[in-house]
């Protein structure tokens, strides 16, 4: 921040060198593809390109979920986009993504093949497709999807707000991280107090879990930001609990495992083709590298 | 933002004075009602409580689309949330919305009375209770809820990002307003580029249309934040077309004024129980006076 006195101009213009922080090379003013590349499509029907964060997490976890559940439809490739490198804004992905941001996901079973983004919507199209994860009652369905919702709307405070100031700007500046630790805060509180009375955000497990899980659940379990202790996130004990609840699962801990492309090898499942590939992964991949 | 040289605590604590601006009295680290309040109930079916920021003005849009398609179930009270006041957290309105923002909805149709709170929610809600504004093409219906998450998890960057640190923020900093910039401007040029070659986002004018509308639709005609000419929003020239011909809606133009609660008073109609509330305002709240 160079100075409390910046006066901004009339009108905003883009100098590649501001407003970066860690992320600075993939953030942009304008939209559309930068190279062609087509996706590569593998033999399932579901074709997902993401990469292991939260908003990618949610997505494996669910096809996880559906395959464990006896849903062999949910078959699918896994291709890793690795969004430092820009593979977001290669031609095959801005078709499917006009947002260049991960997950997308291409169902080949439609005719023709059926484009989804935006985690949430995706979430919400696998849990009707195979009719699971949601609600069939009509009431509860509709509280489900309500808290389907406010992950979709909240966690931008605690990604794009919070993570950002907090772990990823070039300085810590002290306005940003308070403005942001309170919303964050006050989210991680609106879901205890709901938790301390419920088993599930709404009936039983669903995809409101898993979205909120993948963003809150990894935040109190100490995954994102290095920030547990700056948040006292063990003071939200109803959210510990299910969070801790969800990751004992063990579709859940594989669908942590797709894609992921940097941490502990021997998380890492780069690229998913076939469920066998987390047993043999540890040979196959590990010798790979990582960046 | 205090100096360059801030060092976080280990702990974060709140500070009533800290991290505010223009919404500091209304922004808390914790949930949960601060009072006892019980809301009001009208004669209606649908009872909205909402106030019209552009996430209040999507809904009252849509009740208003579905009232002059002949959708007569759509008839609503819309009571006026003062979130200046602190009416968000009642304990009335925290029932409904556990997260305490506007708006929120309770469907008196249902027994017991639906809540719906997050206003992508209510739009699904409202589309799938009438039959209506959500395409009934399993594939268009997919992509319209692909655009209406976008917007879901895009607006916070451009309402809690954007425009609070260019409009809100105690004083001018520039890389958060650089950073927020560069987002808003993206979002604009994703939906320029759709646009281009799509009449509405998702097949007919659909809840993605109104939802998009609300945010980005109002931003480039220049009722956001006095941002239009920073963001030089003239040169999205798809988008502007298409935030015109919405603005031209009967309809459209009625929504608006539902809940409003400031500016012009010949445009605010701060509670709504009937479709003659339209034509009676001038005589009859004008004197009322706004804060």
């Amino acid at each position: 921040m160079s100075s409390d006195s910046y006066t901004p101009p009339k009108v905003w213009t883009w100098e590649k060198d501001k407003a970066g922080g860690r992320f600075a090379s993939i953030n942009r003013p304008i939209a559309g593809p930068t190279h062609d590349k087509d996706l590569p499509v593998g033999k399932h029907p579901l074709q997902l390109y993401s990469l292991a964060t939260p908003n990618g997490v949610k997505v494996t976890v669910m096809l996880e979920e559906l395959l464990a559940a006896g849903h062999a439809g949910a078959e699918y490739d896994a291709w890793l986009i690795n969004i430092g490198e820009g593979d977001q804004f290669g031609s095959g992905f801005v078709a499917i993504n006009p947002n260049s941001k991960i997950p997308a996901l291409l169902d080949m079973s439609s005719e023709p093949p059926q484009r989804v983004f935006e985690s949430g919507s995706i979430l919400l199209y696998l849990a009707e497709k195979f009719g699971a994860f949601l609600p069939t009652d009509p009431a509860m369905r509709t509280e489900a999807l309500s808290w389907l919702f406010w992950q979709m709307g909240s966690a931008p405070y605690l990604g794009g707000g919070f993570g950002h100031f907090y772990a990823y700007a070039p300085e810590k500046w002290q306005y940003p991280i308070d403005r942001f630790t309170m919303e964050a805060k006050r989210q991680l509180d609106v879901l205890d107090r709901h938790l301390a009375d419920h088993d599930w955000m709404a009936g039983d497990y669903s995809i409101a879990d898993m979205a909120i899980w993948a963003w809150y659940g990894q935040l109190v379990l100490g995954r994102l930001y290095e920030a547990a202790e700056f948040l006292d996130v063990t003071s939200y004990t109803h959210l510990m609990a299910w969070a801790e609840k969800i990751d004992g699962r063990r579709a859940v801990q594989r669908g942590r495992m797709v894609n992921k492309a940097n941490g502990d090898p021997a998380g890492q499942l780069r690229e998913r083709h076939d469920a066998a590939d987390f047993d043999t992964r540890t040979q196959d991949k590990i010798g790979e590298g990582q960046e």
